[in-house]
């Protein structure tokens, strides 16, 4: 028995609309009518974009998304869509359609309109962004999560900073499964590690509760069910996984994540190896040194996923990362041993570290390195 | 594995606060100065309330809430607390303290107040509500889940009946267990189990998904676990009775309830049946009965809640009702066997019954009724 819960706070307006084909819908399912579409260039040139598009009054694209969204991209975007000299903006609403750094796009781009001024100002805390035009994300990817978050990631100066806004809640989260028939093997893999993190860690993390321990509970037995057919293009399976993805992504907006993602950003800075992927490969050793210290908490999950004890757990990760086609060792990623040190300190500068049960120090972190190397 | 969800929807923006001893810091948490408080008369005479009350601007406490609100009581509420005539209510904030019929009322006054007129008129669809005052609800029992659902319900001409609106969805849900200390047994026990059915319902309706699975499930052991210490007395079971209603209540509100519910409705409403114990008496046979029709999904739940099989699923139930000092046995509710008929016929006319799985018919109801007779 979980007791003594602590205060806590669970607050997601986000309008979640789970639909087969949706996209195709989508003008009334968001009663938007003239809109501003941000978008992977892939998903502008599909046929099945075009026809959801013609049923808006007009829509303007910008597909030219740059992974890691620098501020003047955004910055750009405004500048190119509105007119203020008139006035006017020409939009009722702003459309998001793409993986985590197109939503992120969006939600700056609605928010800016608005507010105007640099994104970079907001970004640094000298304005705050007060109110946006109405908002619809439509993940192409199931893993990142942020059609349903309030953060956005953005490059300024060439360093990545998550920022958190009001308005960054989206009004809709359209979750249309058959945009991410289309994803590659490898994309399907390194974003379905990416939620099987956030469903984890939104588990364990100190700051989690029940609400967010039911949704992760879930999470993670449909990602464990369907990730391989999943990776095996069975359509079925990319639904499940993209509602997963989802409901991770709520799980995680409640409590951020842990020691996996603090890890994973300097393995992605440094070795440029993928988000979801450098946060799976020390889940399993992870799993293993926090497992003391929520035991009970981890045998109930063993226990739901029909699985023996904490190291079937780890090995069922481990698995999932090679069945994409990846090593779990990091001298595979070019990192060299002499380097381990260095990544844990850039790790311990996260302050989401703070959040993984038994809160790992420096040498934990360099000990867990060690062990995948 | 549960295969093939169907499209849903998810939505639901209270920010819900929990907090110990949360009461004494509302005006901080809800940011309100001059309030009317909605509450029952054994709350506004606790010290605990004054205390928090001595704290806002200005406040007016209406105490006489009639159980099953009437819709001439909130009428009665607006025209003695709102001076239309000057174009002004003197109020920026609702507060409802209380059981269901408290919140409700809650729900219907902050509404009204601003958008006029009679609650008969909205009750019957002519009118409908567009916005409210800001609202925050507060439940001194862990069980009707009112806090966190977009439902209220309202006599009319001696009859009660549901109402949904958007503006029945609170800004905030402020659960604080302190307040649930002071429950007596029979209390403790009958709302207890009104959010065992909601949890129960809600993980098997066929309008269930993966997000309200995750949080039934949650709640449910929670409630297992809690149920026994909460009636005996101890805090830290009241704790955790408070939030896995509250959770409960997330999850039905996406879903609503099933047939159990259907049931209860003719049970309250001929022999006074408590409405939580009316909806747990035929839980025990509901569950065996649907068992057929959604086994896998109940085999998951009955292995994250340590049990060995579904019978003794169904037996805890009961044992739950007994151990709250009620009898599982409708002769003991003054039920005559030759009303039986008449009961399952009131149940088939609620419409949620055909979210049950398997769909009962007025044979299966009458046999469920036969077999707790």
């Amino acid at each position: 028995m979980i007791k003594g819960h602590e205060n806590f706070e669970l607050y997601n307006p986000v309008r979640v609309v789970y639909k087969k084909g949706g996209l195709e819908n989508s003008r009334e399912i968001s009663g938007f009518s003239n809109v501003l579409v941000i978008c992977d260039p892939y998903v502008s040139q599909s046929e099945y974009f075009k026809r959801a598009m013609s049923k808006y009054d007009s829509f303007f694209v910008f597909d030219k998304i740059l992974p890691n969204p620098p501020c003047e991209m955004v910055d750009d975007i405004i500048s190119i869509t509105c007119d203020y000299t008139s006035g006017k903006f020409n939009f009722d609403g702003v459309i998001g359609i793409g993986g985590g750094s197109t939503l992120d796009t969006a939600k700056a781009v609605s928010s800016l309109i608005v507010s105007r001024g640099k994104l970079s100002e907001y970004l640094e805390g000298k304005k705050k962004l007060e109110n946006r035009l109405p908002l619809m994300l439509v993940p192409t990817t199931s893993g990142t999560g942020s059609e349903v978050t309030n953060v956005g990631v953005y490059t300024v100066n060439g360093i990545k900073k998550p920022m958190t806004s009001k308005t960054f809640w989206a009004d809709i989260a359209l979750v249309d499964p058959v945009l991410t028939y289309s994803m590659p093997h490898r994309v399907a893999g390194t974003t379905g590690l990416d939620a099987l993190t956030h469903a984890i860690e939104s588990y364990w993390a100190t700051s989690t509760q029940p609400y967010t321990e039911g949704l992760a509970l879930r999470a993670m037995k449909m990602i464990f069910e369907n990730f391989k057919p999943s990776l095996n293009g069975e359509e079925w399976a990319r639904d499940e996984m993209a509602i997963a993805a989802t409901i991770a992504g709520i799980a995680f907006s409640q409590t951020r994540t842990t020691a996996a993602h603090a890890i994973s950003f300097p393995i992605t800075s440094f070795y440029n190896v993928e988000h979801g992927l450098a946060c799976a490969l020390t889940l399993p050793s992870l799993i293993m040194w926090t497992y003391k210290h929520v035991k009970e908490k981890m045998d109930e999950l063993i226990q739901y996923l029909s699985l023996k004890n904490i190291d079937e757990l780890a090995k069922k990760v481990e698995e999932l990362i090679e069945f994409a086609g990846f090593s779990t060792r990091l001298r595979d990623y070019g990192v060299k041993e002499e380097e381990l040190e260095n990544i844990a300190k850039v790790s311990m500068e996260a302050r989401i570290i703070d959040l993984t049960p038994g809160q790992p120090r420096y040498e934990d972190v360099l000990e867990i390195l060690n062990q995948i190397y």
